[in-house]
């Protein structure tokens, strides 16, 4: 069950990331449609615990810094090893797509750190978006890493819902499909989760973990590259990690 | 009202920032003594909007790099002065104390940036702590800089409650603090707020704002120090921003 005061919080942080400025209670009522007295006791929890603040006289609230010095502290301390955000960022580069580091999550592929293409038209993601691991080219990279036992587990547990004209529909197909991308070393997607989207990734194990990083990109541009593609990721990663 | 589940969102953060690695359902739910179903939604509502994850299977959750990017949006968008948050660096080095930045919010200054002092017995503070405007050197410096109609405004709805030997309990000794300060340039607290607590803090206007920078520390320490730190800190505040 969702629990609705605490995804408005994560609402609320990410309506101030996007805004990036000041707004008072009548602005946030209104961009949301929560009442006014929600709005006010919301607000008035944040700002007594110290994470919103009024900048400037009655000109509305704001996130105060602590958010930054906890989540830097967090972090800090799981930190995503340097010489892989380095990579993606050269691969950014390199291909002119976006790509992302992701790690296993239960049923999902989180992404870890994105790097955006800068192309007008490009897959854009953020950290902390998830996809379906069974379905996606970043999940079957990370599938691929782990015991076979693990992967029975997911797969039974997994969802087999048509996202787009490539997502595989049962067991047998997301199988068919490691085994392939385990052959080849890589793992590619095509309309699998996103519609007109379509990816190529890699595992890499690094620092005791294991993690897939994926370019990805719209079809049209992608589509027909995606074995140049896949060999520019292989290569970069073959140069980071010694084998 | 204080919203529960909002502010048990906050400190989920504030768990992870201090515990540095992942936690389980149990483990979180015996922390914070939340029963086992409330805990699974709220960490289920976290992990589908995309703020925490697993990441080793069955080892716990542990939060995305979502926050961070999010924090860093926002702080990049209101940022403090760099020359300042420089400058508190160079005191808490240069005094041994505990130096912040504040800025007024309300009835309340809150701290915006805290170099903590290295000190075994010092004031721990972090960014977020709020403390009343009209008990304290932080809030008097601010409210100084303010026009007299809004001081009168905050004065009247200010709370005199009694919170130490020093705390003033009347607007007529808030306001007459507040002539001495200015009379002198600085303003100080000798457990007005927090026991055993003493502190000096300047005015200071920029980028259209004002703020205030405060030394404070154990009375034992600054108690007999307060001209010199004083004036140390308003020499340091003076060659920062031209007269």
């Amino acid at each position: 069950m969702i629990v609705r005061q605490a995804r408005n919080v994560l609402r609320l942080l990410e309506f101030f990331a996007e805004k990036k400025a000041p707004a008072t209670l009548a602005e946030i009522s209104a961009a949301f449609g929560w009442p006014r007295s929600s709005t006010y006791n919301i607000l008035t929890t944040l700002s007594n615990a110290g994470f919103l603040y009024e900048p400037r006289a009655r000109a509305g609230f704001y996130p105060t810094p602590r958010w930054l010095q906890l989540a830097q502290e967090i972090a800090e301390a799981e930190p995503i090893p340097e010489a892989l955000t380095g990579l993606i960022h050269d691969l950014a580069e390199g291909t002119g797509e976006t790509v992302w580091i992701s790690a296993p999550s239960g049923l999902h592929a989180v992404m870890l750190h994105v790097v955006e293409s800068r192309a007008p038209v490009r897959y854009a993601a953020r950290p902390g978006d998830r996809v379906p691991i069974h379905a996606t080219a970043s999940g079957q990279a990370l599938l691929a890493q782990m015991p076979s036992r693990d992967v029975d587990v997911i797969l039974r547990k997994a969802d087999y819902v048509r996202y787009g004209a490539g997502t595989p529909m049962t067991r047998a197909e997301v199988l068919k499909g490691l085994e392939e991308g385990k052959a080849r070393g890589w793992f590619a997607s095509a309309s699998n989760y996103s519609a007109d989207l379509g990816g190529v990734a890699a595992p890499v194990a690094m620092a005791g973990r294991i993690f897939a990083v994926t370019v990805a990109g719209p079809l049209f541009r992608v589509g027909d590259r995606m074995e140049e593609t896949a060999k520019y990721l292989i290569d970069a990663l073959a140069a980071l990690t010694p084998a």
